[in-house]
């Protein structure tokens, strides 16, 4: 088997997907991981954090034992902007390559529009007929985001929970890697916060800890 | 693994899940039938149509190849006025026994009452420390049932596809000992009806014959 | 009585209200087709492509016997790069013509893009001080778009059903116009799928063939 | 046609459907009120409000010019207490005998739960082979109870508007009969409250006064 | 302003609203515990559980600091045995003499049949009418109860946060009362599984520790 | 505390939320109002009709008694052409400058592509992380949007019902401000309509005239 996780932004991967790839590495599975969009100093960044965010994805690429890793460079939080056309046909050319069966991506009501576009994008992965080799599709949670998300016109409802008890170090570790994106609790990026909800998400499951994830479909 | 189909009636396990606990047997599963109500003379029902129900449950039992067969009895048609406490006691005693990991129920928007009933009995089912075994659950759909269904309030929103092609003709052959509940195409228990059903699952998941399910949770 | 479909692409009438417009014809009423999109050399398609596209919309435009065809030519697979307005100015445009008093639009939770963006242009024909001819607006199901659909943020649910019995044999020769659009069963857009999909919507209303739709407004 | 609605309590047809029956009868319809509930001594009402509550009903009955009156007689404000069985033989009959090819039903997320019994006892109205006279079913609106419902599992979302304009000044003198159940403004049942909706209804859909009504199925 | 929780069963005030209940003393309000079922040697409980319960509910009420505390001693586990309108009247006398103006009562899709129907029973609570001193009605969520719900037919989707940071250690103390319906984590009555909801609610609403709830209706 | 009301275009805030301002006003809040778009004569309207656009908010402005009028001039009835980003950056800095405690926005469910894109661009509001000093979130109906609204994919649900009786006659007369978009009844944006809009809203919350609202978020 093949695992894909899209993440709209780097850090994505790791909060909603970090222990579950791991243990679909442990479990002989190769995985990858697609990055949508990018920064670079023509949107504004500084090359310092330019190139710091090279070095965040090339340790975490590490840490989470990708496979693959692709990179789309689409503008980060301009994803509206973007025909989507161009997403859709940039994605497909990626799964056409690594031909993943079960595939994660954003909810559909993250608050973050490229979450909900990288969604959108996706959708197509659901025909048989377009892409055979996939079997499963699960929407994956991201503190600050799904939490957060336009749920009233759409929510999160967990049906598919994994017991990712022995990666949680692992994922903590990653997580670390974005330094600049974290914060002190009670913000959402930070170590508690995830490993309270992985408790919320254990204690529904029967696990020590887990990830949650809301099956879109599957086939076999 | 082991699978278990709940039957509010005799012959909603052949319409939902024949195909898919034919193919469960061949993939090394034992299936068990939990059949929740039953009909008796005291009930009104001539002996003929009694014995005849017998006959049936034990020719389907052998051609859908069932390991276990559990019959509760409850009065058909009246499980409305069963406490639910009882349905769920008699239930829970059937699961503790065969242990399954794989459950499918009845679908929470079928039209006809003691559906909807079976699925609020089973509801517990999702607690992982009543029943630790338990590691996916499913709800099938029932032609004359799901199709008319209180789609107001819920609709079945099938996610999860099975192909059953070559159990088809097997499926049909165990619908046809329920001889009494067919009648002719347009009748939605029939043959052509069950095939059509089949082929446009088979068209939404690549398979010539599907059966299709809504996952409610899995774990593992 | 006037009856108007809009297609966001050629096919999409055939599959989703071909049995229905011969039937509103038969009983006198005056028909549209709205075809949104259009392919062009400009676009990269094949002078061959664009030539089979016009012979396509005619035969079908004579099959179907619509009294008119109203084509805007925005590029297929691009709405979303289209102003909003453009595409609202435009269909509104066709509805002050026609003034048709029933109208069939694509259902907003369908998987092409293209398919909800023409449902959102028509949003406001539910406006009666915008067009007070509209009685009737009914969404219609798309073999391969309908049935792979957004189903998490919004699920077709038929409430609507038409007997087109007498008409699946044009219905059949209509679609097999589109050759190049049909592929062989279990693909969606197949005759055999077609014909499955109007037998189980027939089997929910009592009609050897039925087409099924959403109701969104009657007004009357 | 024939048009029947059905009551759980006298005056839910007034306030729901009371310009709508007035308007079938002038084109022609035949009409039928279907009152499931009734109060009587037995259960704790007084002779007196036992007998208004019959001129009341004797009233109506003309005012709204019924064709016919069924009254089932099930004990108000406890139909919970009653086997859902007895509750769908009694209107199944009624259905059989008046054959209505169009049902008013109360809506589900009604606060009552006497309305949302009724519903549910309805539902396989919905089944043609059962009732194949039935070719419209729509769920109406009664002041005090649905703008008060559930709406957290159901909401009143009206696709059906009807102008009602000519007839609410017989549909208030109607609602006058039940003057025991009225009182002042702001209290829902009151000949404001109920002018008002008729006008919230009526700019929806442009007539001076209308009544906003659910489909839920129509087939023809 | 008066609060009042309404619980299916002693815990479920503390596990939802045990901060919530605290904060709203320290604020001035008067607060009283609504316990709709008991128990009883007649049920079949021991006369040690029945009065080691009475104990728990005497302690409870002090840590929480309630200043009445009404008992209705409905069957537990058997709500759906008692006719709807005898718990309405039995908590409308409650309501009648604390006349609260601000209401919790269970999600509306909690998996214990006793919640939803308490949550039924209180519908009417929303009647201005009936109950002119409510102001605020809220759904609060219990642990292995809401987290299991029947998520597919209405979710918990939280709107309203309050910070219970000063009062958490008071909550667990009242849960610790409950010593014998606790078990280890990831048991979700658990203390761990507690703390780790409490901070997710936290870190979506930028609190250390917080309370979510469902607001059903507010005026004023 | 401060209040703020989103318009999309000007008299938005007047239909939706007109009576709350001026009570808010009377309690003691300073209220903004926050109007997204504009018109120019570079988008083709004539000066007249800008210059008493100028007029009618100068009008209004001093009606609704606002402290803060805040004009971003995105173009009407083309937001759906700007960039989400920018949208978000122009009503981000507006937040930052007058720190509302209380915000209200259109419904997503409006049928104007304008109010869901406001809507949209409000989204983030709720993290608490970038706005510490928004505590409430209310979603406002307005006549001829809301109520023609997308309800398939989400309906307006009020569940926050505040009295403005003391404040329809100003209410009203900020409306007749905005002459040129009004019509005689049954047009929604009449007088009438308001009056009885305000009718039903009041009748299920106890008030002579009520507006509704659906919470989005509250915290504190």
């Amino acid at each position: 088997m093949k695992t894909i996780v899209i993440a709209a932004h780097p850090d994505d991967e790791t909060l909603g997907v970090g222990g579950t790839l791991l243990r679909r590495k442990a479990e002989g599975n190769k995985t990858a991981w697609l990055i949508v969009t990018g920064i670079s100093p023509e949107q504004g960044w500084s090359a310092e954090r330019v190139s710091q965010r090279e070095q965040e994805i090339e340790q975490v690429s590490r840490l989470l034992e990708f496979d693959e890793v692709y990179r789309l460079n689409f503008p980060a939080a301009r994803l509206d902007e973007v025909p989507l056309r161009d997403l859709v046909t940039a994605m497909s050319g990626v799964f056409r390559q690594f031909e993943p069966s079960e595939v994660f991506v954003p909810h559909f009501s993250d608050i973050h529009s490229d979450h909900r576009i990288v969604f959108e994008a996706m959708a197509s992965v659901r025909k048989w007929f377009r892409y055979p080799f996939v079997q499963r599709i699960l929407c994956y949670e991201t503190l600050s985001e799904t939490d957060f998300g336009l749920g009233d016109t759409g929510v999160f409802r967990p049906n598919y929970f994994l017991d990712v008890s022995p990666y949680m170090d692992t994922k903590i570790e990653a997580l670390r890697v974005y330094a600049s994106e974290l914060a002190e609790f009670p913000f959402p990026r930070s170590e508690y916060a995830v490993r309270a909800l992985a408790a919320v998400r254990g204690a529904a499951s029967g696990y020590l800890a887990a990830e949650a994830f809301e099956l879109l479909r599957e086939r076999g």
